[in-house]
């Protein structure tokens, strides 16, 4: 099992048990979503901004439109970048023991404008194929002009703090279980609805495979080895 | 409708079409979570933190330990807290034609560390509600001790950003019409699981009427008005 390197920034102070210095548990968080909370500095003033992101293990990738504020102000400054998939109410006896079971994510680091061509290509590929795998094939490419238009830029996964809670209430064996209340879990399931075609198509074009077979799965879906089971 | 004040922080620069100054789109968007980004300094790092939230319309709580170092550093500095729900995926013909439906709220302001104890009750009784109408009243509440190790933190909503994006995608009028892909959008939903319970309850304690009626209904589920229609 890989580890991650801890820093000032990413050393986990509190809750220690819900910190995980596991590679695998990184990959799988940042692997199971698209949209990520970006935090930057914009003009002095302190933005967190919801973006769809792309990750190939090394590498995070985030875009927009050259016009944005926010991805302007980024390069070579301190962001965070986070990513959180919430799981479910962890509901104990007292409120004071209530909680969240999540995963998330914390990439600290110094974005980096890509200008790169074939780099720029394949940061939006992976962008692409993270939210919805088999589109990159299938969609019309980026014009040299829609590349222009767009920045892209790239986050190293040097710096990460990854924290995880699962399972259980913990008020289980305190004096609080002799009251007589119902504890446990109230899960959390995220899954992809039917498709909706465009109301302007042409009558008689069918979804590609796909698209047709994520509706009804778990998200993330379809991508190899997450298990897309249907939802029954 | 009500309206809210635009300031240089929150003005729509971009994408004017998906900025919303509707204060009930607002009180929809913060509704219907429960778990926010909360972006702060904490010794000269940016960190964007997941944590839990309520909202009475006006203020908007957020809590933790009192030795947390993020509720620590926020009251009387500059945050911005970002509730998210991601509605689909936006599939257009062209890749830079894709996107996300979602709906989004930033809320910018200087947090207030909530000191009164009748206060202190009312928000983390807020907050409880916001996630699970009904646990309040059947959880036992906080004891003294337990007040005193929780930081309760409000932030006014007086400045704030809502953007939404919903429906199909944008090139159906486009030359781009013609290359006879499919496009439309992969919605994506959130339910709430079937209860689980905790593995150290006693047999014979059922749950709560206001928690084994939000099983299989859609996220954020039973509050009133919302029309928790269960999952086919």
């Amino acid at each position: 099992m890989a580890s991650l390197t801890v820093t000032e920034r990413t050393r986990h102070r509190r809750l220690r048990e819900q910190g995980s210095l596991d590679r695998d548990a990184l990959d799988a968080i940042l692997g199971a979503g698209f949209v990520c909370h970006l935090g930057v500095q914009v003009d002095g003033d302190l933005l967190v901004v919801p973006t769809v992101y792309g990750c190939d293990g090394t590498t995070l990738y985030f875009h927009g439109s050259v016009a944005s504020r926010s991805l302007a102000a980024a390069p070579g400054t301190q962001v965070c970048v986070t990513v959180t998939h919430v799981d479910g109410l962890v509901l104990a006896r007292s409120v004071f023991e209530h909680g969240v079971n999540y995963r998330s994510a914390m990439v600290f680091g110094t974005p980096r404008h890509v200008g790169d061509p074939d780099e720029k290509l394949a940061g939006l590929r992976c962008l692409t194929e993270q939210s919805t795998p088999g589109q990159w094939d299938y969609a019309r490419r980026p014009s040299r002009k829609e590349l222009a238009a767009t920045a892209l830029l790239a986050l190293p996964l040097d710096e990460v703090s990854v924290k995880i809670r699962t399972g259980a209430p913990e008020d289980g064996e305190g004096p609080d279980a002799e009251l007589g209340l119902w504890a446990g879990v109230l899960p959390l399931r995220t899954a992809w609805g039917a498709l909706e075609a465009d109301p302007l198509l042409d009558k008689g074009i069918e979804p590609p495979a796909h698209l047709a077979r994520r509706a009804g799965t778990r998200c993330p879906g379809t991508r190899a080895g997450d298990g897309a089971a249907r939802l029954t």
